[in-house]
């Protein structure tokens, strides 16, 4: 990237020194982050940079764990750059975080938009309306129907996820039973979990009585679990693929007292289930991380954009590691109090 | 991953209040980073966290912009961050590489080390020894011979920069041909980026008449180009996947009086070969931006991980746009002295 040029004939054992590519690269990379359309005068340097946060409101555990990380990053942010507003606006459903859109573009007039999408369609639009305005857009987690929008993207690992539960519950079965699924809510990262699940399970003799959406929450995951067990007598595992929804399905199971019968793999990395698999619970053998921290490292990584006038367009996926009984302890946190 | 434990039965309309979530989020995430070996001690927080880097020295315009990009990296930081020291240590080669390794670990004692390794094979092992003492274990671009010593890869897109480039001769050269491809340093993302240029290749009428590493360096690439002129009388294309190389390989043509027979496809985004694309050089016709900036995401995100606390395990692949005369602009620093 950094060569000089020359209008003379090149003598191929030609080598720039090193402090010439040095100097001449600090003027390219001046002129990038010029070209860029980034702060590259003095005046400029001061105008404050605002980045927009989007996020569901604590509907679930999962999400009252994204609330938190993205406010602690506004805090660490705004402390470490005086001229940094973050603005974090919580939505309700996806027709409030349209609204929460419009007023960060009209109102707040963002430079920079991270969200984490409370559908995936239904924000696809919305959001591109933001990107069509020259704001930098960075996607977390649910992602959009159309990844071309995004100049950043940051989630777990999802098709891990799904191929490490099904790759879990096909050792644990011997290849063959009955089992029914949770879905969350109809979106990328959803159905990523459960096409790279499906694709390992397909070709075993493991049958999936049914699948239902139980939208990531605890008291979704109830009714849904509730109603397969009023459906089918025998179930030989549950693929909650969220450790949310795992809690309502182990509270149905308790409820109807069929804990001998099945065991639930859930996902996200949630205190009690991992607890759960350090103590060897049958019915909770293993689990899958998926922190909320994620949004910081999006909010982090969107800020260096401006702080450190870095290119960071492209794709971040955090890895979403394998809790086992022998490796549980160092997900598991003693010092917590719940 | 946030929801309360209770042991008195489920109501499965229950649903936590949003502060009581916040408030044991907090200690779960406090806890977590203890547990995750971190400061969480007035005491310990003080501590002095070092950060080795270690790179390739400037041997051509691409690692001379790494090192660039590296000091800049530690100045930001440092200022940023008091108990944050980077040493930057770069390297001549494979062995001397290893070297500096051995000084980070033993001399310098650092927390955590991000390399660009100068070649894949022969620093996988040292590399292990590394993150086997404890410490935590950043690559970038060139990777390592075993994906799963690393907590965090930094890379472009380097199977892009090979479908790019493939998919452009294909269609330019209407699927049939001869052309000559000038490797790189003998590295998994060489691999990366001839394997998926292959793949596309190997279902049209083009033919690789030879293809020969040329070290990511210009008088290599002079002199490799050179002797497949003397080898081929008939070349239509080059694909050199990168300017530096791409460089060499012009000067090559140039020499031969051969320029109106062929064109070469390089990579990496070099100010001078993006002019020509704008510019419409029938030579140049096209560019792949592969910035050496990403030696900066890389140690941003790993100081994060001490400054934040944050999880940053897994991969982060930047984008590797194609640039052609119509976007060429954005790409092109016209304040550049050079």
């Amino acid at each position: 990237m950094l060569h000089a040029i020359t209008t003379t004939p090149i003598d191929p054992g030609y080598q720039l020194p090193q402090r010439g590519i040095k100097m001449l690269t600090k003027h390219l990379i001046i002129a990038f982050f010029c070209a860029a359309g980034l702060a590259c005068g003095t005046a400029k340097a001061q105008t404050t940079i605002k980045i927009g946060v989007s996020v569901p409101s604590a509907d679930h555990g999962w999400t009252g764990g994204i609330d938190f990380f993205a406010e602690e990053s506004k805090k660490r942010l705004e402390s470490l750059h005086r001229n940094l507003r973050i603005i974090v606006k919580t939505a309700t459903g996806p027709s409030d975080q349209r609204k929460s859109l419009e007023e960060l573009v009209a109102t707040e007039q963002i430079n920079a938009l991270v969200i984490l999408p409370y559908e995936s369609g239904p924000l696809t639009d919305p959001v591109r309306m933001v990107k069509e305005k020259g704001i930098f857009v960075t996607v977390v987690d649910r992602a959009l129907s159309d990844d071309t929008i995004q100049n950043l993207y940051v989630a777990g690992d999802n098709p891990g996820m799904g191929k490490i539960a099904a790759r879990y519950l096909i050792d644990k079965l011997g290849g063959q039973g009955d089992i029914v699924v949770l879905r969350g809510l109809p979106t990328v990262i959803d159905d990523q979990r459960f096409d790279a699940f499906m694709e390992l399970i397909k070709n075993t003799q493991i049958k999936v009585l049914a699948s239902q959406y139980a939208n990531w929450k605890r008291d979704d995951g109830f009714k849904v679990m509730q109603d397969f067990l009023t459906r089918f007598p025998k179930i030989d595992a549950v693929w909650a693929q969220d450790d949310d929804i795992a809690l309502g399905v182990l509270d149905a199971i308790r409820k109807t007292k069929r804990e001998k019968e099945m065991f639930v793999v859930g996902g996200g990395g949630m205190k009690e289930m991992i607890k759960r698999v350090q103590t060897k619970d049958a019915m909770v053998p293993i689990d899958i991380v998926y922190s909320p921290s994620m949004i910081a490292n999006a909010i982090e990584l969107t800020a260096l954009h401006y702080t450190a006038k870095l290119p960071v367009n492209g794709t971040y996926i955090l890895d979403s590691p394998l809790v086992t009984p022998e490796n549980a302890a160092q997900y598991y946190f003693p010092d917590s109090p719940f």
